[in-house]
């Protein structure tokens, strides 16, 4: 098999990828390791920048989106028995974030791309990359009990922090730059109506919670809990005491408790890896970089990163220029290391450290006053939580 | 001896709380433990705020100041080859900074103080604070060879960091918050023009360096160093040549080079003791909080804690109204802390760790980035190193 752009990963930065390609009249070939059934199903992130809602609907991909999307107008902080909204669209001018499942977009790329897309190939698992640095790249990969072999001018490796694309790098010509915190999400989903309409970041006593929602049916919500915690030991009750617990604010306000589906444990990990190409393979999303879950940042930087990398073989497709590929890697690292930035702050303003001391303590809420005290703090929060532009 | 505020240490602080009081009409007592000409001659801060200015302006302390005073109209970053200036009166709306040696600011109230003012006793060592709790403590102090005492209203302990009166408070009534940063400042003094017409404050390869200034005719120039590091380590060639590489950007720019007059290690910290008050004793200033220099803010601190105690005390004086007095340590801390944040994020923002990783590298490099890119990131620092609001 051969094509222009042969890209691995099938998840939504190699969906929209293909997506965009097609659009561009460039064709491609996805490889996805897992059953479509799988894929469909992986529970993610859902929270959408304006400019990821933008790209969807400029593919067609958004008409679902813009029926069961909720738009949401700012985010509420919670601290030391006080709630705080940021509304975003005064902060920013107008922009708001949109909730809507990353499974969900995931199903709505899927059905265009079987639809009228470029080939997605289920249960094709890459194997290798070979001759990145040369002008024929080949991806070697196993589909349907063979062997097979993927001719291409450009490689994508759109295949997650664990896929085999950034490890085809040679040693020597990147460099990784990483962080772990000290602390895990416990996260749940559970069949119950949101308890408020927006997303509400809780510092609270025993640590940092998170309520969110997938749907006007379905309450998504996150516990800070210490690295290597076993699930089995948060039996439902003590998840919704403890959630209860870091929400509390006053009488008036209650949390909607509900059957639990689905409970994960999530390490927190920043990682960026340098530079996101190497000869003609380039790496899109969570295989060039990772960040903590609180800024909502991984999705939309992958979103990010392949709207650059669309626009740059559209221009390598019209005028033969490879200006923009050149500058791909660079344009993409200024602005993951600006979402890493915001994620570590977020992160680390809202969660307790297990050696903290009082003065980490004092330090945080002081954090947390400015930004309900002062226009500038709150604009900086909104603007780069609504997403900052594609490109300086 | 008897008087209505006993004020413990003839700095800045102590000073300017003498001279409000004495426009007020409340009769006060200074002591100093130093002789007059060693207080005139401490070399500490020079960065005034705007409000700073304004309150040595309105008490009729600020001739001097008016017309040796520097006014500066932002600072310049200097990383990553780059040079950045971030200009005040845009930002804030027209507010500026005046460079102007606390050493001054001394002589000048020092002046007006002896000329007009309550009594200010050089020499005079406090030694213990009796009967805090109840409506007329004491202080014992020891004078002209003598154990003596003074009756007070109230006791204000302006006598800085290692002073008596933050001990006198009983061990359970207040908390202390500290954070010891793993860095020293070494600073010099020198006979040359500086080079530059504004503060630089430059994260270079071997780490931070400020470019600061006393005079048109005297530079102030300060260097990270390791903590422990002995000045003598440090003869004068080995200074100039490590800040003039911090500070290189281009072939254009040079640091100019003079005779070295002082030159002193220290190290960087940040301590809040809370409260500032217990029964009829107030800390102002040091005595309660210290900042790391990089904010500026030690010495402004110390004048709004001031301010806010002059009000409270005329407040009782013309009502017989103790409600701001009871409010003081609450409206001092609030600002404290913003002051404490300010100054930790401008320390760890242009300081290398001696334990930095490369993600700490890069994530110091992504916050410079933003608040060039960035108007609210910039009217953030501007408006935090300006001076907020003395209360909101």
């Amino acid at each position: 098999m051969r094509t222009t752009v042969g890209i691995i990963g099938g998840g939504p930065a190699g969906l929209l990828l293909a997506r965009l390609l097609h659009q561009e009249g460039i064709d491609c070939v996805v490889l996805e390791a897992r059953a479509r059934d799988y894929v469909e199903r992986r529970q993610r992130a859902g929270m959408l920048e304006q400019g990821t809602v933008d790209a969807l609907r400029a593919c067609g991909a958004a008409d679902r989106l813009a029926a069961r999307g909720l738009v949401h107008q700012g985010i509420e902080l919670r601290f030391d028995g006080e709630r705080h909204h940021i509304d975003f669209p005064v902060l920013t001018g107008g922009r708001t974030v949109t909730i809507y499942a990353q499974t969900e977009i995931v199903k709505d790329l899927v059905a265009l791309q079987l639809a009228d897309g470029p080939p997605l190939l289920f249960e094709a698992e890459a194997l290798t990359i070979e001759k990145p640095e040369s002008g024929t790249p080949v991806v070697r990969f196993r589909h349907e009990g063979h062997e097979q072999t993927l001719s291409c001018d450009w490689v994508v490796g759109c295949d997650g922090f664990h896929g085999i694309a950034r490890d085809t790098f040679p040693a020597g010509t990147g460099r990784t730059y990483a962080h772990d915190y000290p602390y895990s999400w416990l996260g749940v989903l559970a069949d119950v109506a949101p308890s408020c309409d927006e997303l509400i970041y809780a510092r609270g006593e025993g640590g940092f919670a998170l309520h969110s929602m997938r749907s006007a049916q379905v309450s998504r919500l996150y516990l800070q809990v210490p690295n290597g915690t076993d699930p089995e030991d948060w039996p439902d009750d003590r998840i919704w005491d403890e959630l209860a617990a870091r929400f509390a604010i006053d009488a008036d306000w209650t949390l909607n408790r509900g059957p639990i589906t689905a409970k994960s444990v999530t390490p927190m990990r920043s990682y960026v890896h340098e530079p996101m190409r190497h000869g003609r393979l380039l790496l899109a999303g969570d295989a060039a970089h990772i960040v903590p879950p609180t800024g909502a940042k991984g999705l939309n930087l992958a979103v990010s990163d392949v709207r650059l990398l669309a626009r740059a073989f559209a221009e390598l497709h019209r005028t033969g220029s490879e200006q923009l590929l050149d500058r791909y890697s660079a344009s993409c690292l200024a602005r993951v290391w600006q979402a890493t930035r915001f994620s570590y702050d977020m992160t680390t303003m809202l969660h307790t450290r297990p050696d903290a001391d009082p003065f980490d303590d004092r330090l945080q809420l002081a954090r947390l006053r400015r930004i309900t005290a002062s226009r500038h703090a709150a604009a900086e929060l909104a603007a780069n939580y609504t997403g900052l532009p594609l490109e300086r």
